[in-house]
Protein backbone atom coordinates (compact mmCIF):
# COMPACT_ATOMS: atom_id res chain seq x y z
CA UNK A 1 0.00 0.00 0.00
CA UNK A 2 1.63 3.49 -0.92
CA UNK A 3 0.70 6.02 1.49
CA UNK A 4 0.75 9.21 0.55
CA UNK A 5 3.11 11.72 1.93
CA UNK A 6 1.14 15.00 3.54
CA UNK A 7 -1.82 13.19 5.24
CA UNK A 8 -3.78 15.81 7.43
CA UNK A 9 -3.31 15.79 10.91
CA UNK A 10 -7.20 15.50 11.26
CA UNK A 11 -7.64 12.23 9.16
CA UNK A 12 -4.66 11.12 11.78
CA UNK A 13 -6.40 11.79 14.46
CA UNK A 14 -9.71 10.12 13.09
CA UNK A 15 -7.42 6.95 11.76
CA UNK A 16 -6.69 6.36 15.39
CA UNK A 17 -10.08 7.20 16.88
CA UNK A 18 -11.46 4.16 14.12
CA UNK A 19 -8.57 2.45 15.20
CA UNK A 20 -9.42 1.89 18.65
CA UNK A 21 -13.07 1.43 18.21
CA UNK A 22 -12.16 -1.47 15.73
CA UNK A 23 -9.98 -2.90 18.37
CA UNK A 24 -13.03 -2.86 20.86
CA UNK A 25 -15.53 -4.57 17.80
CA UNK A 26 -12.65 -7.01 17.64
CA UNK A 27 -12.62 -7.79 21.18
CA UNK A 28 -16.60 -8.23 21.20
CA UNK A 29 -15.98 -10.85 18.31
CA UNK A 30 -17.96 -8.80 15.62
CA UNK A 31 -16.72 -9.87 12.38
CA UNK A 32 -18.87 -7.39 9.96
CA UNK A 33 -19.92 -3.82 9.90
CA UNK A 34 -21.69 -1.55 7.66
CA UNK A 35 -20.47 1.60 7.62
CA UNK A 36 -23.62 2.86 8.79
CA UNK A 37 -23.25 0.98 11.96
CA UNK A 38 -19.70 1.90 12.37
CA UNK A 39 -20.34 5.93 11.51
CA UNK A 40 -23.07 5.64 14.16
CA UNK A 41 -20.61 3.84 16.90
CA UNK A 42 -17.96 6.68 16.63
CA UNK A 43 -20.56 9.70 16.19
CA UNK A 44 -19.19 10.08 12.45
CA UNK A 45 -21.12 9.80 8.89
CA UNK A 46 -20.27 7.09 6.93
CA UNK A 47 -19.10 9.55 4.09
CA UNK A 48 -16.66 10.70 6.52
CA UNK A 49 -15.28 7.30 7.22
CA UNK A 50 -15.01 6.57 3.41
CA UNK A 51 -13.34 9.84 2.85
CA UNK A 52 -11.00 9.31 5.67
CA UNK A 53 -10.15 5.78 4.36
CA UNK A 54 -10.14 7.03 0.75
CA UNK A 55 -6.83 8.43 1.38
CA UNK A 56 -5.16 4.92 2.03
CA UNK A 57 -6.77 3.05 -0.88
CA UNK A 58 -10.59 1.31 -1.31
CA UNK A 59 -11.92 -0.60 2.20
CA UNK A 60 -15.20 -2.40 2.51
CA UNK A 61 -17.91 -3.14 -0.14
CA UNK A 62 -20.31 -1.68 -1.48
CA UNK A 63 -23.76 -2.97 0.25
CA UNK A 64 -21.74 -5.17 2.48
CA UNK A 65 -19.52 -3.04 4.61
CA UNK A 66 -16.17 -3.31 6.31
CA UNK A 67 -14.78 -6.97 7.84
CA UNK A 68 -13.53 -5.89 10.78
CA UNK A 69 -10.39 -7.88 11.54
CA UNK A 70 -9.28 -6.96 7.91
CA UNK A 71 -9.91 -2.87 8.18
CA UNK A 72 -7.99 -3.10 11.67
CA UNK A 73 -5.03 -5.05 9.74
CA UNK A 74 -5.36 -1.85 7.27
CA UNK A 75 -5.45 0.45 10.07
CA UNK A 76 -2.57 -0.86 12.10
CA UNK A 77 -0.38 -0.87 8.71
CA UNK A 78 -1.32 2.90 8.36
CA UNK A 79 -0.56 3.56 11.58
CA UNK A 80 2.88 1.82 11.61
CA UNK A 81 1.57 -0.68 14.54
CA UNK A 82 2.31 -3.91 12.97
CA UNK A 83 5.74 -3.28 14.50
CA UNK A 84 7.18 -2.78 17.96
CA UNK A 85 7.85 0.76 18.97
CA UNK A 86 10.16 0.92 21.47
CA UNK A 87 9.57 3.99 24.56
CA UNK A 88 11.31 4.73 27.62
CA UNK A 89 9.46 6.23 30.56
CA UNK A 90 10.95 9.21 32.46
CA UNK A 91 9.24 9.31 36.18
CA UNK A 92 8.87 6.16 37.99
CA UNK A 93 5.50 7.72 39.89
CA UNK A 94 2.12 6.85 39.77
CA UNK A 95 1.24 8.07 36.14
CA UNK A 96 4.40 6.04 35.43
CA UNK A 97 3.43 3.31 37.13
CA UNK A 98 -0.49 3.60 35.56
CA UNK A 99 1.39 3.81 32.21
CA UNK A 100 3.48 0.05 32.63
CA UNK A 101 -0.37 -1.39 33.32
CA UNK A 102 -2.12 0.46 30.45
CA UNK A 103 -4.06 -2.38 29.33
CA UNK A 104 -4.00 -0.60 25.41
CA UNK A 105 -0.11 -0.64 24.87
CA UNK A 106 0.49 -4.53 24.06
CA UNK A 107 -1.66 -5.10 21.53
CA UNK A 108 -0.50 -2.47 19.71
CA UNK A 109 2.96 -3.36 19.99
CA UNK A 110 4.02 0.07 22.66
CA UNK A 111 6.43 -1.33 24.58
CA UNK A 112 8.40 0.31 27.93
CA UNK A 113 11.68 -0.45 27.48
CA UNK A 114 13.17 1.20 30.76
CA UNK A 115 11.99 3.56 32.95
CA UNK A 116 14.17 6.37 34.95
CA UNK A 117 13.67 8.63 37.79
CA UNK A 118 15.76 11.39 40.15
CA UNK A 119 13.80 10.87 42.70
CA UNK A 120 16.56 8.62 45.36
CA UNK A 121 13.87 7.38 46.87
CA UNK A 122 12.46 5.41 43.93
CA UNK A 123 15.81 4.19 41.96
CA UNK A 124 16.56 0.76 41.96
CA UNK A 125 12.60 -0.16 42.82
CA UNK A 126 11.23 -3.07 41.05
CA UNK A 127 8.27 -1.65 38.30
CA UNK A 128 6.56 -4.49 36.96
CA UNK A 129 9.89 -6.16 36.36
CA UNK A 130 11.74 -3.04 35.59
CA UNK A 131 14.13 -1.46 37.55
CA UNK A 132 13.71 2.01 37.95
CA UNK A 133 16.94 3.65 36.68
CA UNK A 134 19.07 7.13 37.88
CA UNK A 135 18.71 9.67 35.48
CA UNK A 136 22.24 9.83 35.27
CA UNK A 137 22.16 6.56 32.96
CA UNK A 138 19.70 7.52 30.46
CA UNK A 139 22.13 8.96 27.45
CA UNK A 140 24.48 5.49 28.10
CA UNK A 141 21.12 3.52 27.74
CA UNK A 142 19.73 5.56 24.95
CA UNK A 143 23.59 5.45 22.75
CA UNK A 144 23.28 1.22 23.19
CA UNK A 145 19.31 1.16 22.38
CA UNK A 146 17.61 3.43 20.21
CA UNK A 147 14.08 4.54 21.42
CA UNK A 148 11.92 5.63 19.19
CA UNK A 149 9.69 7.25 21.88
CA UNK A 150 10.24 9.02 25.55
CA UNK A 151 7.40 9.56 27.56
CA UNK A 152 7.91 12.42 30.34
CA UNK A 153 5.44 12.12 33.45
CA UNK A 154 4.16 15.32 35.19
CA UNK A 155 6.65 14.43 38.12
CA UNK A 156 9.33 15.35 36.02
CA UNK A 157 9.16 19.66 36.65
CA UNK A 158 12.45 19.69 35.08
CA UNK A 159 10.50 18.56 31.73
CA UNK A 160 12.36 20.45 29.30
CA UNK A 161 16.00 19.17 30.75
CA UNK A 162 14.56 15.62 29.87
CA UNK A 163 13.46 16.41 26.78
CA UNK A 164 17.02 17.47 25.67
CA UNK A 165 18.56 14.33 27.19
CA UNK A 166 16.20 12.29 24.92
CA UNK A 167 16.75 14.40 21.63
CA UNK A 168 20.29 13.87 22.56
CA UNK A 169 20.01 10.43 22.32
CA UNK A 170 18.06 10.05 19.64
CA UNK A 171 14.47 9.86 20.58
CA UNK A 172 12.09 10.83 17.40
CA UNK A 173 9.03 11.31 19.50
CA UNK A 174 8.08 12.63 23.17
CA UNK A 175 4.76 11.76 24.80
CA UNK A 176 4.40 14.58 27.23
CA UNK A 177 2.14 14.37 30.31
CA UNK A 178 3.92 17.60 32.35
CA UNK A 179 1.86 20.73 32.19
CA UNK A 180 4.47 22.14 30.52
CA UNK A 181 5.43 23.28 27.47
CA UNK A 182 9.13 22.03 25.97
CA UNK A 183 10.82 22.79 23.01
CA UNK A 184 12.32 20.85 20.47
CA UNK A 185 14.05 20.58 17.05
CA UNK A 186 12.04 20.18 14.65
CA UNK A 187 12.61 16.65 13.31
CA UNK A 188 11.09 15.84 16.75
CA UNK A 189 7.23 15.23 17.08
CA UNK A 190 5.76 16.29 20.73
CA UNK A 191 2.42 14.99 21.52
CA UNK A 192 1.43 16.30 24.91
CA UNK A 193 -1.37 15.23 27.45
CA UNK A 194 -3.71 18.13 28.76
CA UNK A 195 -6.31 15.73 30.63
CA UNK A 196 -7.13 19.03 32.67
CA UNK A 197 -9.27 20.38 29.52
CA UNK A 198 -11.11 17.47 29.67
CA UNK A 199 -11.92 17.76 33.03
CA UNK A 200 -12.70 21.34 32.30
CA UNK A 201 -15.22 20.62 29.12
CA UNK A 202 -17.04 17.70 31.32
CA UNK A 203 -17.77 20.45 33.71
CA UNK A 204 -19.26 23.13 31.54
CA UNK A 205 -21.30 20.62 29.72
CA UNK A 206 -22.53 19.13 33.64
CA UNK A 207 -23.32 23.03 34.54
CA UNK A 208 -25.04 23.65 31.42
CA UNK A 209 -27.17 20.66 31.05
CA UNK A 210 -28.42 21.04 34.47
CA UNK A 211 -29.07 24.86 33.60
CA UNK A 212 -30.94 23.78 30.49
CA UNK A 213 -33.23 21.46 32.70
CA UNK A 214 -34.33 24.05 34.78
CA UNK A 215 -35.49 26.69 32.09
CA UNK A 216 -37.68 23.27 31.00
CA UNK A 217 -38.59 23.05 33.98
CA UNK A 218 -37.22 19.47 34.18
CA UNK B 1 -22.44 38.07 31.72
CA UNK B 2 -25.32 36.22 29.93
CA UNK B 3 -24.33 33.20 28.56
CA UNK B 4 -26.33 32.03 25.44
CA UNK B 5 -27.97 28.60 25.68
CA UNK B 6 -26.32 26.49 22.81
CA UNK B 7 -22.82 27.42 22.73
CA UNK B 8 -21.17 24.51 20.05
CA UNK B 9 -18.73 22.09 21.23
CA UNK B 10 -15.89 22.67 19.58
CA UNK B 11 -16.06 26.47 21.16
CA UNK B 12 -15.86 24.93 24.51
CA UNK B 13 -13.01 22.94 23.65
CA UNK B 14 -11.29 25.73 22.17
CA UNK B 15 -12.08 28.04 25.87
CA UNK B 16 -10.72 25.18 27.86
CA UNK B 17 -7.59 25.41 25.72
CA UNK B 18 -7.12 29.13 26.50
CA UNK B 19 -8.13 28.81 29.81
CA UNK B 20 -4.67 26.68 30.25
CA UNK B 21 -2.56 28.99 28.23
CA UNK B 22 -3.20 31.99 30.60
CA UNK B 23 -3.30 29.91 33.71
CA UNK B 24 0.26 28.99 32.52
CA UNK B 25 0.75 33.18 31.33
CA UNK B 26 -0.30 34.06 34.79
CA UNK B 27 1.96 31.72 36.35
CA UNK B 28 4.93 33.13 34.53
CA UNK B 29 3.65 36.59 35.69
CA UNK B 30 2.72 38.11 32.02
CA UNK B 31 0.17 40.84 32.64
CA UNK B 32 -0.57 41.49 29.04
CA UNK B 33 -0.39 39.62 25.56
CA UNK B 34 -1.66 40.48 21.93
CA UNK B 35 -4.51 38.95 20.20
CA UNK B 36 -1.19 38.09 17.90
CA UNK B 37 0.93 36.88 20.41
CA UNK B 38 -1.68 34.63 22.06
CA UNK B 39 -3.31 33.22 18.55
CA UNK B 40 1.04 32.31 18.06
CA UNK B 41 1.44 30.76 21.17
CA UNK B 42 -1.98 28.37 21.06
CA UNK B 43 -1.57 27.72 17.00
CA UNK B 44 -4.67 29.14 16.26
CA UNK B 45 -5.16 33.03 14.56
CA UNK B 46 -6.04 36.23 16.34
CA UNK B 47 -9.61 36.12 14.66
CA UNK B 48 -10.60 32.41 15.81
CA UNK B 49 -9.76 33.82 19.33
CA UNK B 50 -12.14 36.75 18.74
CA UNK B 51 -15.01 35.04 17.40
CA UNK B 52 -14.95 32.03 20.25
CA UNK B 53 -15.23 35.08 22.95
CA UNK B 54 -17.50 36.93 21.09
CA UNK B 55 -20.20 34.35 22.12
CA UNK B 56 -19.83 35.70 25.40
CA UNK B 57 -19.38 39.10 25.13
CA UNK B 58 -15.95 41.99 24.19
CA UNK B 59 -12.72 40.95 25.27
CA UNK B 60 -9.70 42.70 24.86
CA UNK B 61 -9.04 46.40 23.06
CA UNK B 62 -8.22 47.14 20.06
CA UNK B 63 -4.45 48.00 19.90
CA UNK B 64 -4.27 46.90 23.47
CA UNK B 65 -4.39 43.06 23.81
CA UNK B 66 -6.15 41.38 26.31
CA UNK B 67 -5.24 41.69 30.01
CA UNK B 68 -4.74 37.71 31.17
CA UNK B 69 -5.97 38.18 34.77
CA UNK B 70 -9.27 39.68 33.48
CA UNK B 71 -9.48 36.88 30.48
CA UNK B 72 -8.85 34.31 32.57
CA UNK B 73 -11.51 35.49 34.91
CA UNK B 74 -13.79 35.89 32.42
CA UNK B 75 -12.83 32.65 31.24
CA UNK B 76 -13.28 31.19 34.31
CA UNK B 77 -16.81 32.38 34.89
CA UNK B 78 -17.87 30.92 31.70
CA UNK B 79 -16.30 27.67 32.13
CA UNK B 80 -17.54 27.45 35.94
CA UNK B 81 -14.72 27.37 37.68
CA UNK B 82 -14.92 29.90 40.03
CA UNK B 83 -16.78 27.56 42.68
CA UNK B 84 -15.74 23.93 43.48
CA UNK B 85 -16.84 21.12 41.46
CA UNK B 86 -16.75 17.95 43.72
CA UNK B 87 -15.56 15.04 42.92
CA UNK B 88 -15.41 10.98 43.74
CA UNK B 89 -12.69 8.98 42.41
CA UNK B 90 -13.55 5.26 41.87
CA UNK B 91 -9.86 3.21 41.73
CA UNK B 92 -7.75 3.47 44.75
CA UNK B 93 -4.59 2.33 41.99
CA UNK B 94 -1.99 4.54 40.24
CA UNK B 95 -3.92 6.50 37.84
CA UNK B 96 -6.04 7.30 40.74
CA UNK B 97 -3.16 8.29 42.70
CA UNK B 98 -1.94 10.32 40.24
CA UNK B 99 -4.85 12.23 39.78
CA UNK B 100 -4.78 12.87 43.34
CA UNK B 101 -1.66 14.89 43.01
CA UNK B 102 -2.25 16.13 39.58
CA UNK B 103 -1.29 19.82 39.91
CA UNK B 104 -4.19 21.59 37.26
CA UNK B 105 -6.78 20.96 39.82
CA UNK B 106 -6.67 22.75 42.53
CA UNK B 107 -6.65 26.26 40.85
CA UNK B 108 -9.41 25.29 39.23
CA UNK B 109 -11.73 24.05 42.28
CA UNK B 110 -11.25 20.98 41.46
CA UNK B 111 -11.94 18.95 44.66
CA UNK B 112 -12.02 14.85 45.11
CA UNK B 113 -13.47 14.46 48.17
CA UNK B 114 -13.81 10.42 49.22
CA UNK B 115 -11.92 7.77 47.31
CA UNK B 116 -13.78 4.58 46.70
CA UNK B 117 -12.39 0.95 45.42
CA UNK B 118 -13.68 -2.55 45.06
CA UNK B 119 -10.06 -4.18 46.21
CA UNK B 120 -9.76 -5.47 49.72
CA UNK B 121 -6.05 -4.82 49.55
CA UNK B 122 -6.43 -1.05 48.95
CA UNK B 123 -9.49 -0.37 50.81
CA UNK B 124 -8.91 1.64 54.46
CA UNK B 125 -5.81 2.85 52.72
CA UNK B 126 -4.73 6.26 53.27
CA UNK B 127 -4.16 7.74 50.07
CA UNK B 128 -3.61 11.90 50.37
CA UNK B 129 -5.34 12.03 53.58
CA UNK B 130 -8.06 10.51 51.97
CA UNK B 131 -9.47 6.92 53.94
CA UNK B 132 -10.21 4.41 50.44
CA UNK B 133 -13.22 3.37 50.83
CA UNK B 134 -15.18 0.20 50.09
CA UNK B 135 -17.73 0.51 46.90
CA UNK B 136 -20.59 -0.41 49.12
CA UNK B 137 -20.40 2.95 50.64
CA UNK B 138 -20.68 4.70 47.60
CA UNK B 139 -24.43 4.74 47.82
CA UNK B 140 -24.71 6.37 50.99
CA UNK B 141 -22.18 8.54 50.37
CA UNK B 142 -23.89 10.22 47.41
CA UNK B 143 -27.07 10.54 49.20
CA UNK B 144 -25.26 12.51 52.00
CA UNK B 145 -22.83 14.09 50.03
CA UNK B 146 -24.16 15.64 46.76
CA UNK B 147 -21.44 14.98 44.23
CA UNK B 148 -21.20 16.85 40.58
CA UNK B 149 -18.22 14.47 38.74
CA UNK B 150 -17.74 10.93 39.48
CA UNK B 151 -14.26 9.76 37.61
CA UNK B 152 -13.48 6.23 36.60
CA UNK B 153 -10.13 5.14 36.62
CA UNK B 154 -9.18 2.47 34.24
CA UNK B 155 -8.81 -0.77 37.14
CA UNK B 156 -12.76 -0.36 37.67
CA UNK B 157 -13.14 -3.50 35.36
CA UNK B 158 -16.92 -3.33 35.47
CA UNK B 159 -17.01 0.33 34.51
CA UNK B 160 -20.82 0.04 33.60
CA UNK B 161 -21.76 -1.39 37.35
CA UNK B 162 -19.91 1.72 38.71
CA UNK B 163 -21.49 4.41 36.31
CA UNK B 164 -24.92 2.93 37.23
CA UNK B 165 -24.11 3.36 40.56
CA UNK B 166 -22.83 7.11 40.17
CA UNK B 167 -25.85 7.53 38.13
CA UNK B 168 -28.19 6.49 40.71
CA UNK B 169 -26.30 8.58 43.31
CA UNK B 170 -27.40 11.78 41.48
CA UNK B 171 -23.97 12.57 39.56
CA UNK B 172 -24.24 14.75 37.22
CA UNK B 173 -21.06 14.24 35.31
CA UNK B 174 -18.48 11.10 34.78
CA UNK B 175 -14.84 11.64 33.45
CA UNK B 176 -13.98 7.78 32.14
CA UNK B 177 -10.59 6.80 32.10
CA UNK B 178 -11.50 3.06 31.48
CA UNK B 179 -10.88 1.69 28.35
CA UNK B 180 -15.01 0.74 27.84
CA UNK B 181 -17.85 2.52 26.38
CA UNK B 182 -20.49 3.20 29.25
CA UNK B 183 -24.51 3.79 28.82
CA UNK B 184 -25.97 6.37 30.95
CA UNK B 185 -29.62 8.48 30.80
CA UNK B 186 -28.98 11.64 28.33
CA UNK B 187 -29.22 14.17 31.32
CA UNK B 188 -25.79 12.65 32.26
CA UNK B 189 -22.63 13.50 30.38
CA UNK B 190 -19.71 11.18 30.17
CA UNK B 191 -16.02 12.81 29.10
CA UNK B 192 -14.12 9.82 28.02
CA UNK B 193 -10.27 9.75 28.44
CA UNK B 194 -8.45 8.03 25.63
CA UNK B 195 -4.95 8.52 26.27
CA UNK B 196 -3.98 5.18 23.22
CA UNK B 197 -4.95 8.15 20.82
CA UNK B 198 -2.59 10.64 21.35
CA UNK B 199 0.34 7.75 21.68
CA UNK B 200 -1.18 6.43 18.44
CA UNK B 201 -0.82 9.94 16.73
CA UNK B 202 2.49 10.36 18.11
CA UNK B 203 3.89 7.41 16.81
CA UNK B 204 2.32 7.99 13.65
CA UNK B 205 4.23 11.12 13.35
CA UNK B 206 7.47 9.68 14.03
CA UNK B 207 7.58 7.44 11.38
CA UNK B 208 6.28 10.07 8.69
CA UNK B 209 9.11 12.31 9.42
CA UNK B 210 11.72 10.08 9.61
CA UNK B 211 10.30 8.79 6.52
CA UNK B 212 10.41 12.44 4.89
CA UNK B 213 13.54 12.75 6.07
CA UNK B 214 15.23 10.01 3.78
CA UNK B 215 13.25 11.21 1.07
CA UNK B 216 14.81 14.57 1.00
CA UNK B 217 18.23 13.21 1.97
CA UNK B 218 18.06 14.26 5.60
Amino acid sequence: MAIPQEIPETIIERLAVYQRYLTELVHEEIERISSIELAAKMGTTASQIRKDLNWFGSFGLQGYGYRVSELLYQLNQILGLKNETTMVLIGGGNLGHALMNYPGFQVRHFVIKAVFDNNPALIDRNMNGLIINSMSLLPAYLQENPTRIGIITPSMIEAQKVADLLVDGGIQGIWNFAPLKIKVPPHITVEYVHIIESLMILSYKCKSKTHQNRENGG
